[in-house]
């Protein structure tokens, strides 16, 4: 098991979240670091489907990963040993990440990414709490959201949890490799997500397969490309 | 479709929710009425398996359900279709449901009732919002808290969300019928829930199949009559 640095997250003070996540999207953006929030419910596979997004983007990025959890720090763990900087951060019973955690989070990720004697990571990647309801309230700052929608969830899920949905441009269908145990219906589940974000990019992945991840990787690697100026 | 009663909750202006929330358990004890709050992620099959509960328990409590989501109404329809009193909560974009917030919807739920020529439910069950984190955090006023974990979830959630699984002295495992299409270890799963709550009883179950539904509706049956001072 590798040994993972693990940051217990002091809860922000700064009142005004939203200019806060402002000011860190400027920051990152200037520095030429971009920043990817991936959220979803517990279970759906945020890390599994970030093992294989690493896996694709490798030797095209210097990447960095935070998993962030209530408790335990087994992701981190997971990441760390395929040599990628990562870190785990505790957010003490907190059901969401803010700017300021972010910023936190970061710069312990920098120094991870230092004691391996690598620059501080260009491609940030968050895994976010499990949930769906309140990682969607706080802009983390993130220069892009993708949220993960699992199919044994339901097809329905969208629609249910609408202001996760609105806030993500990028959704990734993931497990469709179990298809054929659950009554979900891909076309629908689309559906569902265009009621909410009509510019939505839809992916459906098995991080278990690997199915899909191709296409995703391709598309974010053109975002990433895009937002650090950097030629693909 | 079976239309139901949308109710927009209000937030409740209670400080002290531990305490409303005792007075409400107490008051709820003296009306011979028994509140079981079920809880899990978004698509662990919450709706199903309160269909299958509702099935088992027919004729032997008057039953009553009422179902929370930030938006949507399309689970108090399915549990309206079969008859039984139901209402829709709308928490307004909140991630939990309090004392007061149940309190507002067992009076609606009571009305609902009325309308079909029914009694009060001395049962009630709520769907809480799919969500493993805030809803621990906000006592209900319930008599029993249940959580449901589903197989795709993986058997390591217990470990991730921590006061979830200590508020819950029920555990359901759903999905049973899916395990040929994941890596879940029932004797894993077990073991973590255990680690958060040693006394713990876990009914594996599959809302899709019927299975295990007999042994939980036989001890939630129990529960409920030992509450409710009512023989079986």
């Amino acid at each position: 098991m590798k040994d993972v640095k693990i940051i217990e997250l002091k809860e922000s003070i700064i009142e005004d979240n939203d200019k806060d996540a402002a000011q860190l999207r400027k920051d990152m953006k200037e520095e030429k670091r971009f920043y990817l929030n991936i959220m979803s419910s517990p279970g759906s596979g945020k890390t599994s489907c970030i093992l294989r997004t690493l896996e694709g983007l490798k030797g095209r990025f210097e990447m960095g990963v935070m998993e962030a959890d209530i408790d335990a720090s087994v992701d981190a763990e997971t990441v760390a040993a395929t040599g990628i900087p990562a870190v785990q951060l505790h957010t003490g019973g907190m059901c969401h990440l803010d700017a300021d955690m972010s910023r936190q989070g970061i710069r312990a990720l920098d120094e991870a990414a230092a004691g391996l004697g690598r620059p501080a990571p260009e491609f940030v990647i968050l895994e976010n709490v499990g949930n769906l309801v309140c990682p969607a309230e706080f802009d983390t700052g993130a220069a892009l959201n993708t949220v993960i929608l699992s199919v044994p969830e339901g097809d329905d899920k969208p629609l249910k949890y609408p202001l996760m949905f609105e806030q993500c441009s990028a959704v990734l269908i993931n497990k469709m490799d179990s298809m054929p145990a659950f009554d979900f219906d891909l076309e629908k589940a689309k559906a569902a997500v265009r009621v909410r974000r009509p510019d939505a990019v839809i992916f459906p992945v098995s991080a278990r397969t690997g199915e899909g991840f191709g296409a995703w990787c391709e598309w974010l690697a053109s975002q990433a490309a895009a937002w650090l100026g950097k030629e693909q």
